[in-house]
């Protein structure tokens, strides 16, 4: 389908703008019957419903609970069963790491092994950030044949392992034990073509335990995760546009970076991102902007704070909107409703603006209003196209 | 789509309840206006619906009518595309036959030829069923080279016949020339791997002539739908349930046999299968829970008789709430409008109830009412990743 829509792409210059709150949907709260949407004071969302198209979209598949990588790529347009990537890639993407097509990435752990070896802590007693970036130093001195090897601390006892080079499979087995009292369990291949890549990483781990002997209590490594980075369609080429990412948080800058888009410099809140949004309304053809608080709320279980978050996004809608965008998308990577504390599975409210959007009979920004929408129902992946077409940057199908 | 479902699936110990009222939807009576479930009071079903999720369900695609096989298959999660279930297999399972994959089923009538060979009755004369049990017992004799053959009486003159062995095909021709005045036909094997399955077909059936000749009027027998069992995916395996089934009439049990329920003895009557429900509600995480009443009516044309099906179905729902499902789900196979007195190809209501299937605006479970639900219109078969995500029991694709 991309490459349908990438044959179709002609040059334009509307302006396109996503607003994306993570973890936006939401479900009633017993006492009141009302969701966190329902339940927030929205006049600017409501009077954007009121003439956008709305509609519900889900990520991945009914009852399938999106994780952040694919209700982003969903939102960017990519079938996230399509274009799966795994949690090594994702740890890389959430510090930023600049991976590139090919790379295979592991989410690493510094442990304490004992004498003989056996795990006694598979987390090293939580050392600080400040040893793991010591450590971490150490393990980037590690040589192996023909690939590069690329070690990055994240936070306390977890680092990122990466290797870079031609041939190179994530189909491998963790090294993890999930259990105390056995040693580390060497890497297996989990498909033939694997094989090679399984040698390197345990000459990898086999030489971490030589470089950590008197580094107690992180005087060994596990990995998880193994996972090599899919190589995706560039956004800006399939959807001929300059193409901005707006994000205070390193994941979503690093999944946007991941298809391709330039990631701007900002700030650490919401008003900073709309004030860069403002800077570098020129430059761009396409933005998409990241609104984390709904999503923080959600996760801690807090519907008050999740509704002050909703809140606090819409005062911000009416600078968004004086930029005078061509086409105006708000939605989510994925729900995250409060009585759930976590990600949920359930559809996530759309609104889609432009002079050509059509009418529809919603006037409120919610998930049952939303489900009433003219877009219906619909898989993520198919906002894009009707994105670009409302910015008239797509010609017909079959002349 | 099941393999990516199994690999999300986490352990819990939520119950699930999937009622299933056979041939559910309808049509408006033409005098009224309204359809069955739109006329009969079901005052505890529209409550649930209140509660609840709703929608409308189509198990194979638009405007095809499913039989029960399609249709159950649907309800359980499997495409009814993708896993085809053919006339012979029905048949087996609606006598609860143990058919096993790769056994090749197929009906049988016994009919009459004349001296000649030709066919002077397909039907035999509908012989007793008495005397089709003994002369299914003369074919049971029957011995071909490298395969089982196992018959079984069905009803009058109909019987099952099942090949077991290794390589069978069911792509075979029928017997039956559907004309009188002409012999039975050979079967011909409709791909090149079926050649040998047809010498072995061909070869019975002159056996069976020849065991039948002083059997007049049932001296000879047409086979057709042929058709191997597919291999399916074990429905308990897939979802990570204790998956029982409780139904009253043997194709429903049939058909959740074929996909690894338990299939627990219960009674006649609707009462007595939700007196199994409450009996076995400790050892099981999931019930699948069988309504036939409503079919019948609707099969027979009878409108009234419908209405009065539904509200005595109706009656029952608060014994299955007072047991405390984490997820309960009405819906059914496929519709029956009593004025088509046949199974329809219309989507099926359905309601989805759990603490977390989000609010929509429905009060009523009918057709109409459940058009403007939140689950909106979806094939059956993404059913259960939504009960399975209602009852937490996965995790989220993508960390």
């Amino acid at each position: 389908m991309l490459d349908v829509i990438r044959s179709l792409v002609i040059p334009g210059t509307s302006k396109i703008v996503l607003l994306s709150l993570d973890g936006l949907g939401g479900l009633p709260r017993p006492e009141t019957g009302r969701s966190e949407l329902e339940t927030a004071r929205l006049p600017n969302l409501s009077a954007l419903a009121a003439e956008a198209a709305c509609g519900l979209i889900r990520h991945v598949a009914p009852g399938i609970t999106p994780g952040s990588g694919p209700g982003h790529l969903g939102l960017f347009g990519y079938d996230p069963l399509a274009y799966q990537v795994g949690r090594g890639v994702l740890e890389a993407l959430g510090i930023e790491f600049d991976l590139r097509g090919g790379d295979v990435a592991a989410r690493g752990n510094f442990c304490t092994v004992d004498a003989q070896g056996r795990i006694t802590d598979r987390r090293a007693g939580r050392i600080p950030t400040e040893v793991c970036v010591k450590l971490t130093d150490r393990l980037r001195s590690i040589r192996l044949p023909g690939v590069e090897v690329l070690v990055e601390p994240v936070q306390e006892h977890r680092f990122v392992l990466v290797l870079r080079g031609a041939g190179l499979s994530g189909r491998l087995s963790e090294t993890d034990p999930q259990a105390l009292g056995t040693p580390p369990l060497p890497v297996r291949a989990l498909e033939p073509a694997a094989a090679h890549t399984a040698e390197l990483v345990n000459a990898f781990v086999e030489e971490a335990r030589k470089r950590l002997t008197d580094a107690a209590p992180a005087n060994m490594v596990l990995l998880r995760g193994f996972d090599r980075l899919p190589e995706l369609p560039r956004f800006p080429d399939v959807y001929g546009l300059r193409a901005a990412a707006i994000a205070a948080y390193p994941m979503y800058r690093g999944l946007a970076k991941l298809v391709g888009m330039d990631v701007i410099k900002t700030g650490k809140t919401y008003a900073e991102e709309i004030a860069t949004l403002r800077e570098h309304w020129q430059a761009y053809d396409f933005f998409f902007v990241h609104y984390k608080d709904t999503d923080k709320a959600g996760e801690d279980g807090k519907f008050d704070a999740k509704v002050e978050a909703l809140e606090r996004f819409d005062g911000f809608v009416p600078a968004v909107r004086d930029l005078g965008p061509d086409v105006l998308v708000v939605s989510g990577d994925h729900a995250t409703p409060s009585i759930l504390a976590a990600h949920g599975w359930q559809p996530v409210p759309v609104l889609l603006w432009s002079r050509y959007c059509g009418a529809d009979p919603v006037t409120a920004f919610t998930e049952r209003a939303c489900a009433a929408g003219t877009l219906g129902t619909l898989p993520a992946h198919h906002l894009m196209p009707l994105v670009l077409a409302n910015a008239l940057r797509l010609t017909k199908f079959g002349a």
